[in-house]
């Protein structure tokens, strides 16, 4: 049982653990790269943080009979009021909240941070916080991007932040079923850890991976980088136990089911409104006798998209479908160390071929798609791809960048602490659409970023990849980078809007996998429309007619900030 | 555009169309197969049903008000009040509906039928509804056979049933994003075949097929025969557009989303009770180019259940898994016509065969296996089946007996009529359940139905296949039937019960595809929970304050009548 003191966070002001960043010095094309494309010299010292002995933080709105029935409820030991405890759970790891964390910037943070161990200390909790008229804000790994951790500033009640850390046990394998019970604080090392040891994977891995948790997951309607072949977390999850004011909600394990709107797909996405989820039985599978990725170049962009939507056509399986456009290629090939990976493309002999079959360099595009199964299996998929991808232009470069790309995809979240640190910033915005759709809203969202940028005066960089394939449609990830001035979250939030308008203006989503949080609840109505708006405030009050669970959350969209 | 005078319906006394029946004069077997397991001698002449004409219909509660009005919203045509169009908008298949339909047992039948051709004429429809304070009922072919068409015998207020049968067409087909954008009302048969002039096919075949409608499938979360390959019609539906008193619920057809719990979702399974399906955007496939469905043979039901849990474990993805018991088995050999289809069974040849291998034919189980897509395709699924087959001790038995079965599978909902109509009834159940769970689950059934044979003292049948596979369980449907003395009703109630019960018992689920209904309310709580329940009465009242949106289906829960 893991005491409150071994539950690990990040650090409080960014992504990660203590000790490890990103480092630029051993990647040697990136400093011109970066002063080339944003104008930022990463080779200057960067900007100071402020210490967290330097932060006003606000003392503790805790009445001690609220103090008394939480210490009650999951002993003494694990009731902390301290400042480090608190901030660290105040916000999740956007953007704005980096930003904010540097600056010091904490109009609200939350009183009490509590630590259950199992289910019946979460319906302690529960009970204290309804009888105390508080709010109660469920904290798995602290990753979330979208807000959905973050208080109201005007939040007059007391507010707890429920950690879900002790709770991180696989409890049971049905190994005839294909299926686990797993508490709802495990993150995605302890799950695939206690899997393992059984001969079993989830084969969720989210680029947070390494930061969040299964109950996360679940809350926000997270996808993961293999989700090709294992589905979102949306299909993954089989049943779902929720601590509500009114109970404990219990789904069954079935596969599938008829039994009016479904309210385990409810409980998909909700991001703390709808109570805590304790525990989560999800599909698991046998770890499989291969596994590998291997790089494609594309000719062009749209070649790219074509192939990906020509093998999700296909009788094709792969468990990852990837491509980067030309501008996220060029990024990816910056960031290569001196003497690795993707080292044969620098060779003047690729180089060489692919100019002499009339390839555009600066045109082309890196592709990673992966395999997994039975021998009989991966050798299969793999022809059946290499013949769409050869029909689009494409061709193999084989295992050794997939590889480097495997190891390396949980650091990507460390470079925003790097560039923030030296006077940049940069994010994500994600959406999907159908194939049809895809190339317009690729160029419109380009285009509006870059007149974002112009409006705010910025040499800006935006580029994209392609990260999930299903039957109708995919993921476009983007990522855009600027440095930024004075206001940065000003200046962040007119190329944050423009990005995200533009997905609303072409019939995409306001986000694939990144949840709605209060980040892009002022989108929700144009994405589900007004009436969808209804039915989710509908089955939130019929929950919590009190708003004590995670509220502002996903409705209402308050003010912007900034 | 279909007028109302066109829109087809089914009997109004039975399933399907005029003229079309079971006989059993071509299959020698069946008489006494069905003689000596529930003592009916079917070649005695039937039980009479009431003409038509004999039937006590109440005069329709119309207020003239609302009938301009209705009239004004779809066109003097298209609003119907005679007797034979609201028999038929009165109940579903079910064999309560079609016990009751044989005696006129009608308690209350809607008022005014109404068939709107577009989404703007829903709309009006729905705005006379409101305005008069009347309760709507949406029709799509009226095959439910879980009570979700059926108006409450208390409701006061005038009933409208909705019938969509005007809106049956594809409206547009998405070819690079393998989406289309279809009317709710549209049948199977006209949806295929729209579909297949461009060489399209939606892929969802439920037994309902000839007479069930999309925004029926949505409405309940329909399963279809190929669902293994295509999923079910919730993976189907891309997006809905749905008519509500709030306005019109839109959401956009992405292929996955985080915009918190899934508003699109929701109307999966909503039977009627959060408004008028009028379109659906669906994914739909390019025809494969190869299709069949392949006989097997296993030596026990263990074996079988065995084979298809290994098959679902493997990287095999056939489009139908299914395999009955070893009643069901004998039961399908009994239906066989007097020289064709599965006659080589029959042969002694096979028979000695399976005989000297040790195999005690009365526990064979005949199974079925299907596969689609290119040649490649299905050569490798079908030589990675045989290989689980016959590591199961099952063995293949060729293209006849599933082309058979592919032939017939429509046909098969005629029997309960042919039965009725000579005194004896049956009745489907179907559930789902974790591989782990499925043989005890159908010990435990087969004994509890068994049970209630004995109580009511009939000579009872049922028998079982699982009729889809997934990675973590399937679902089995069972089927049973007696020959039933002067309350029919009750004696049906004590059976039903008692399997529903079994289900509830063993972790599995009161319906994998056939919807709440009325039928299945009571078990509704103990499947979802208590606070699953909250929820959704909170979507619900949410969308429909005034609950005249099919009042009563899904819950609350009702007496139970009869």
């Amino acid at each position: 049982m893991t005491g409150s003191e071994n539950v690990s966070h990040m650090k409080w002001w960014g992504w990660g653990v203590e000790g490890v960043a990103f480092d630029h010095r051993d990647k040697p094309a990136l400093a011109p790269f970066v002063l080339a494309n944003v104008g930022l010299d990463i080779d200057r010292p960067g900007r100071p943080r402020k210490d967290f002995a330097d932060l006003a933080v606000q003392d503790p709105l805790a009445p001690p009979d609220l103090l008394t029935s939480l210490q009650k409820a999951v002993g003494p030991d694990h009731v902390h009021v301290d400042a480090m405890q608190r901030v660290v759970h105040t916000y999740g790891k956007s953007l704005r909240d980096l930003l904010r964390l540097r600056v010091g910037d904490l109009p609200r943070v939350p009183d009490v941070v509590v630590y259950p161990v199992d289910e019946q200390e979460v319906v302690a909790v529960l009970d204290a916080i309804l009888a105390a008229d508080a709010v109660l804000i469920p904290f798995g790994g602290g990753s979330n991007i979208a807000g959905s951790l973050e208080p109201s500033a005007q939040e007059a009640r007391p507010i707890v932040s429920l950690d879900t850390g002790r709770m991180n046990s696989v409890l049971d394998i049905d190994e005839q079923s294909g299926v686990a019970r797993i508490q709802a604080g495990a993150q995605g090392p302890a799950i695939e850890e206690q899997l393992g040891l059984r001969g079993w994977t989830l084969g969720h891995f989210p680029d947070s991976f390494t930061h969040s948790t299964l109950g996360g997951w679940v809350a926000t309607r997270s996808s993961g980088m293999q989700s090709d072949k294992y589905g979102d977390i949306a299909d993954i999850t089989r049943a779902v136990r929720v601590v509500q004011p009114g109970g404990t909600l219990v789904t069954r394990p079935v596969p599938s089911t008829s039994t009016g709107p479904s309210v385990r797909e409810m409980v998909l996405g909700s991001e703390g409104r709808l109570g805590v989820i304790t525990e989560v039985t999800v599909q698991v599978h046998r770890i499989p006798q291969e596994r590998l990725i291997l790089g494609y170049l594309f000719p062009t962009w749209e070649d790219g998209l074509e192939a990906m939507r020509a093998i999700s056509e296909s009788d094709a399986a792969p468990s990852v479908t990837r491509v980067s456009d030309a501008r996220e290629t060029a990024f990816s090939f910056a960031t290569r160390k001196q003497s690795r990976g993707v080292q044969s493309l620098k060779s003047s002999a690729l180089r060489k071929m692919l100019t002499r079959k009339g390839w555009d360099l600066s045109s082309m595009c890196l592709s990673f798609i992966g395999y997994e199964g039975s021998s009989t299996h991966v050798a299969a998929q793999r022809k059946a791809v290499r013949s769409i991808v050869k029909k689009h232009g494409g061709l193999g470069i084989g295992r050794g960048p997939g590889e480097l790309y495997d190891q390396k995809k949980f650091d990507t979240p460390y470079i925003r602490d790097f560039l923030l640190d030296r006077g940049a910033v940069a994010d994500v915005s994600e959406t999907s659409a159908a194939w049809s759709e895809l190339l317009p809203l690729y160029r419109h969202t380009v285009r509006a970023a870059g007149q974002a940028f112009d409006r705010i005066g910025v040499q800006g960089w935006i580029m994209c990849h392609l990260s999930h394939s299903y039957h109708s449609g995919a993921c476009l990830y983007f990522t855009f980078a600027f440095k930024h001035g004075a206001d940065a979250i000003a200046q962040y939030d007119e190329v944050k809007v423009a990005v995200q308008q533009s997905f609303m203006d072409r019939m995409a989503t306001l986000s694939h996998h990144h949840a709605v949080g209060i980040e892009h609840a002022r989108w929700l109505a144009q994405d589900i429309s007004g009436p969808g708006v209804v039915m989710l405030e509908g089955v939130f009050a019929a929950v919590d007619p009190g708003q004590h669970l995670n509220p502002g959350t996903i409705v209402p969209w308050r003010e912007p900030r900034g």
